[in-house]
């Protein structure tokens, strides 16, 4: 098998493939592949929407085993509402990829992203998927996550190094949004390769925790989508003895992956469809974590706020009005909201400093602090602000 | 007091009067008062917003005794998140227009609806007030209706008559909304007056079921204000025998402010804020109503959904994700989705209608039917499509 030498800084062992099948229009790679040279342990996190795409179901069903060997995903088409023939569909796809790669149809996972309802080409994608599978090696990380974009700008893609015992290891994820993101769900897609050896339990521990501080803060329009897919892969290849909850290792890794999805999806509150810029918003004196987060995702999700923010108003009654309604319990008379360093809010009141606070959002990243007073706990949430680009994104993007 | 003729088909024995105060910029009326002749019976429904705009919480306290006289509004403030200054600034208001009219504080109510956090500008406020008191009788409802309006590009008034024993009684209602607007509260400015006597307890009840089926199945931008007020007076001008729900005339009294309650709320979801068209979304097949209601609210607060019907998109995916984290349980393989009268989905799947279903969503006034097939149970939400314009209008909402 065929490896490039610019690709060496992924994860040991995993080899990249792209293909174009055309499946939404033709002009672009929207197929792709990731394949381990062995085996690897592997944890997922799903969409929790009643309506779930046919990989999405498959793969479920695969993960109770905790291996695999490879991912398909393809872009233009989710596969999803599409009935026991896209389920028979996604099952073609692997058994094909299966039969090319000589490995079992159970090690391998399906993932789609694109417009729901439509039945996946698969006059297109069988030939794009025999080009995929000889082309194993001659792609790169970046050209997998460049494949599975579909309103995204940019690829998205973090890198980190971990140390081991005497060895280092490397932590990779790649992962796409833009729209239909919304949290209390794995969310969009995102893959994350190691070549550290993770014992199972291990590996399904470390990423729940990691997803919820992270994916399952993120929020662009409120819209679950049906096809969200987080897989973690670790194949060993570093040769460490499989880190346990036990070892050292395992709160450095913890930690590492934390970071990883935190910054993915940082990455996809940046790029929201239309959006302008990245919004952090953390509510602190709750009496518990779940509280901040509900507050926190109240105002995030206000389409009011984002509005406001995007026109670079510091219209914090807006704020207070979600927070209002966020169903979490706090005085009013006890509230303070910051615009970065100004105090836009003090004791529920206007601290009349309208015009300072609205400078700070004229800043590519805004972040806005909520203190309740009421407690010790805190939450941040990622979004992005609301804008004429996000309408104009969404009321055409099938057209 | 004078009563100009050509108002003589709103309910007898009250009276109107608009102002300028020039709130939030000169050159239109934003202060209204509406003044009954003798004291009424009035029932009221509310945000349940914890953040609770001064007015809302005066009229919560007064509205226990059940009775009032007079209701004193304005638009351009909402008198929100103003603090111990706010409930001061509102209690000034009634209390001048107490002096002025020479009825008891205690009867008049305040409604304010606006930029939030901002004091009352008071200097000009009470001069105003003085011509206002001055002047009752010298405006229409509709004129009222004007004054409150905010981004409203129209105002809404409905007037209906009721037969009671051998009299014809009236009712009228008017509202303004726009944007902030979401079910579980009272829902946005709503006044309705009628001459008909109706005892107090029957009076509450029969609010309480229209608001219910109306205000409360209304949703613009999924945001729930602050200041969200109902007020329904009844001075029983008319001479009939107080109805009450024994009487025969409680089920007609109930049936036309349902009516009436559900014309307002069209009303106010036509004139969503940027909105080109009404939509209304209907569940079917539910276990019960509120599964009904709960799964068309996450349709009809879907900003996916709301941004492809703006494109004649019949996009029915974005329906089925919402369906699917709405949290109402169903099965993927028994919904039919109708666009008017074309059937885009049909158990689940695409029936291939999509030009004939974005051709519908050309009108304007769209209906969307969904059954679930999964119980008898049914509801129907009011909202608009999502524009460019909404976020123009938010985006410089203050400025």
């Amino acid at each position: 098998m065929k490896r490039k030498k610019a690709y060496s800084d992924a994860p040991k062992g995993f080899h990249f493939s792209t293909a174009e099948a055309a499946i939404k229009k033709p002009g672009r790679k929207d197929l792709a592949l990731i394949y381990s040279e062995v085996e690897a342990n592997i944890s997922g996190s799903f969409t929790t929407n009643m309506v779930k795409a046919a990989p999405v179901r498959i793969d479920i069903r695969k993960i109770k085993t905790g291996r695999g060997q490879a991912i398909i995903m393809n872009s233009g088409n989710a596969n999803a509402c599409t009935g026991r023939q896209g389920v028979s569909d996604a099952n073609e796809m692997a058994g094909m990829v299966s039969k090319g790669l000589g490995i079992k149809p159970s090690l391998i996972y399906v993932a789609s992203t694109g417009v729901i309802g439509a039945r996946m080409p698969m006059e297109r994608i069988k030939p794009a998927l025999e080009e995929l599978v000889s082309g194993v090696g001659d792609s790169s990380f970046e050209d997998v996550a460049a494949a599975i974009m579909t309103t995204d700008t940019f690829p998205k893609i973090v890198r980190k190094r971990i140390k081991v015992g005497d060895k280092i290891g490397t932590i990779a994820g790649i992962c796409k949004g833009a729209g239909m993101i919304c949290p209390h769900m794995a969310t969009m897609l995102s893959f994350i390769l190691t070549d550290i050896a993770v014992e199972k339990r291990t590996l399904d521990k470390a990423l729940r925790t990691a997803v919820k501080k992270s994916f399952n803060r993120l929020t662009i329009d409120g819209d679950m989508s049906t096809n969200d897919t987080v897989l973690l892969m670790a194949n060993g290849i570093l040769g460490n003895p499989p880190v346990t909850e036990k070892d050292a290792a395992y709160l450095q890794f913890c930690k590492v992956l934390a970071e990883l999805t935190a910054e993915l999806s940082k990455m996809i509150a940046t790029d929201g469809e239309g959006a302008t810029k990245f919004v952090e918003i953390e509510v602190r004196g709750t009496r518990n974590d779940h509280e901040a987060e509900r507050a926190a995702l109240a105002v995030a999700n206000s389409s009011l706020v984002k509005t406001a923010i995007y026109g670079h108003d510091a219209n914090w009654g807006r704020i207070m009005a979600a927070l209002g309604y966020s169903g979490v319990s706090f005085r009013e008379e006890k509230v303070d909201i910051f615009f970065g360093k100004v105090k836009i809010v003090e004791k529920g009141l206007a601290s009349g400093k309208d015009k300072q606070a609205g400078d700070v959002l004229k800043e590519k990243e805004v972040k806005i602090l909520i203190d309740l007073h009421g407690g010790k706990a805190s939450a941040k949430v990622f979004t992005c602000d609301l804008t004429e680009d996000y309408i104009r994104i969404n009321a055409e993007y099938r057209t």
